[in-house]
């Protein structure tokens, strides 16, 4: 349903959600939906850092990795991302970027059977596919990159793995996860989804739905700021049958020791490798802290009432624009795109008057949906604010066509 | 020569480094030894990571990664090591950990020959170790480990890499950079270096050296923070000829593009892989401006004579320890290490006094020696009170012999 702007007010008015906006530091004047290529700031982060700086390094200098638990951070971070997501708390560790948690399940997955294919899908997030190429040439593996709708079907008795992106970066198309990872489990064929699009977004059981190897993402719905670590999942089952290939001291089973030999560590920390970024870690752990005392499930549901007037105020006030995300909350995560020809030049005179999406070559204009932070006003406003500049054709500017580095 | 407690502090007052003491953040009453393992607070960082949360994050958002730079901080913070390292700004990468940084290089070079052996030195610092012997398995190499004095007599024909550390993280022996790189190259063996223990700690000239290939640590003698990001240099010969394992986006030739197809950036860049941990870097950044003003030379200097203090006062006062470090400036690095069998409990009840060394499996008492923050007062009541340690063997208390986490 369209919403004016009246009603949209009395919508935050009366959402028992809206307190949550308080835990970030938003900027005066600003319609932010690019909480999904970077989380907002938590109020409480800047202090949090603070302390582990000045008081942490400062005061107890190296006794800091004893004193402050920065040693354990990696497996208690972990924890908690695992009730985000439905594992459980010694399944999941913070490390590393996304790519190289990648690369460390994936050639460790690898080596659970003699297939020879690693299957994944084109117009994927392109760092998926480039570390999956890497992967495949350094183990022997033949990377087969197949459209969304063919995948299932290319599935083969030579499928080794299968990588897939749980929502799409771009549309925002979710696979059924448990579905997926049960038809190519009959057939033998290990999955490692990447949740960068669906931690903190949608509700996620990774365990109820059969998810063995998870990737994901933690500056973007998990608010860690930019650059913060990533987060990897291995299953319970398979922790002990797989090895990491970058096999760091962190992940030895007595780092301490300085042993000349290698020896995994029990359970999850094997995949560690190098020292935990202490700072990222804290960061992202303060991220985590503001979806405290809320449900997935909760923040979903608001989430999906935002979509609806959003798809519903840009159908009617802004059709040049088609919307290339499906309806159906079971279908997608919690961004919404729409394709426009200008749609780089939009997403630039957007910008320019307070509202903050961004533009996905070539032609796709997206907006991130973080009920954490984001009330309905808000949409109405951006959608009004795009309608204007569709009307009066102010994206016409040259100098909203000028490319910067990141777009 | 050694001094008494009132001749160094005369040294400290005339000592014309002794006012970049005031770039850190040291507590009071503390005599630290560790700079080693974890440098020191700049008081210039707590303000600057401020800086970068509360109004880069916090205020512009998405928009930093362009408006703040971050999205260069990996090339502008490694051409900053590059200066302390004696390389071309453009060879030096900040990125990942120091671990993550030696398998890129190990297996990238490994592909420059035919040849089977990865050779390296027993007793290396372990991670090393452990990430070549992942290498080895990963790329049909053979993990030749070797005590150090037979290193070179064990390069063959078969010797395809040599992995080494330029300063043992342990007795602080130092290599020959210019001698090993060049006699392992005549033989056909590109040469490896890690600096963990060198960069910011003695001065190198890896241009100069003929060094091709070289990881390093950034929360040591570079007071990056805990768990500071890495550095990795390739030189620029090898930049185009060498490719990464790990082939992130940020190594993409185009990462903003979103293509498929992996093509890699020239030059360095290349060697990134996942999004830049911005927070991480920045707390580098700082790092490295304690060096300001100062060449290596110069703090060099200063180190022999701290080193030279602690070595002639520990022989008169505490010659039950034997040091394991060379005395000629050439051949060691910038720690000092004693053998005790009792090394452990000695460096707790150092500890419990305020003196911060570390203990290294099994029996090395180990001493950072950082002159940007270092005076000779704390070498003198350093010795003093180890000297009084063991005259009362206080030391055999058993709260001493508590094994920690991290020790």
């Amino acid at each position: 349903m369209t919403v004016t702007l009246e009603q949209a007010r009395a919508l935050d008015a009366a959402d028992p959600l809206r307190p949550l906006r308080d835990r970030f530091a938003l900027p005066e004047g600003i319609v932010y939906l690019d909480g999904n290529s970077l989380g907002a700031l938590p109020k409480a982060t800047p202090e949090r850092l603070h302390g582990l700086v000045a008081r942490e390094w400062g005061d107890t200098l190296i006794s800091g990795w004893n004193k402050h638990g920065w040693i354990d951070a990696p497996q208690r971070v972990g924890a908690r991302v695992a009730e985000l997501i439905g594992a459980k708390p010694h399944e999941v560790l913070v490390a590393d970027s996304t790519s190289v948690n990648l690369f460390k399940l994936l050639v460790a997955a690898a080596k659970l059977s003699d297939r020879k294919v690693l299957l994944s899908e084109s117009g994927n997030f392109h760092t998926d596919l480039h570390i999956a190429a890497g992967v495949a040439d350094l183990t022997g593996l033949r990377l087969d990159i197949a459209p969304r709708r063919q995948i299932e079907k290319r599935i083969g008795s030579d499928t080794n793995l299968l990588l897939l992106t749980h929502v799409h970066y771009k549309t925002a198309e979710r696979f059924d996860m448990a579905a997926v990872t049960a038809r190519a489990r009959r057939t033998g064929v290990t999955t490692v989804w990447d949740l960068s699009h669906s931690a903190g977004a949608v509700p996620l059981q990774l365990n109820r739905d059969g998810a063995e190897l998870a990737v994901g993402c933690g500056y973007k719905y998990l608010n860690g700021g930019p650059g913060a670590p990533a987060f990897l999942y291995v299953a319970e089952h398979l922790q002990q049958r797989l090895g990491t290939p970058l096999q760091g001291w962190m992940g030895h089973a007595e780092p301490f020791a300085f042993t000349d030999d290698y020896r995994p560590a029990e359970g999850i920390s094997r995949f560690l490798a190098g020292t935990p970024p202490v700072l990222g870690i804290a960061s992202l752990e303060g991220g985590l802290d503001t979806f405290d005392g809320v449900t997935m499930e909760r923040l979903w549901r608001k989430s999906i009432e935002l979509f609806d007037i959003f798809y519903a105020c840009m159908e009617r006030h802004c059709s040049a624009l088609k919307c290339i995300t499906p309806r159906g909350p079971d279908q997608r995560g919690s961004h919404i795109s729409f394709r426009h020809p200008h749609a780089f030049e939009l997403c630039q005179a957007l910008i320019e008057r307070g509202v903050i999406g961004d533009f996905r070559a070539p032609d796709v204009l997206r907006f991130g949906i973080t009920p954490l932070y984001l009330g309905f006003e808000e949409v109405v406003l951006a959608v009004d604010c795009l309608a204007d500049i569709l009307r009066k054709e102010t994206w016409r500017d040259p100098k909203f066509a000028v490319r910067l580095k990141v777009t």
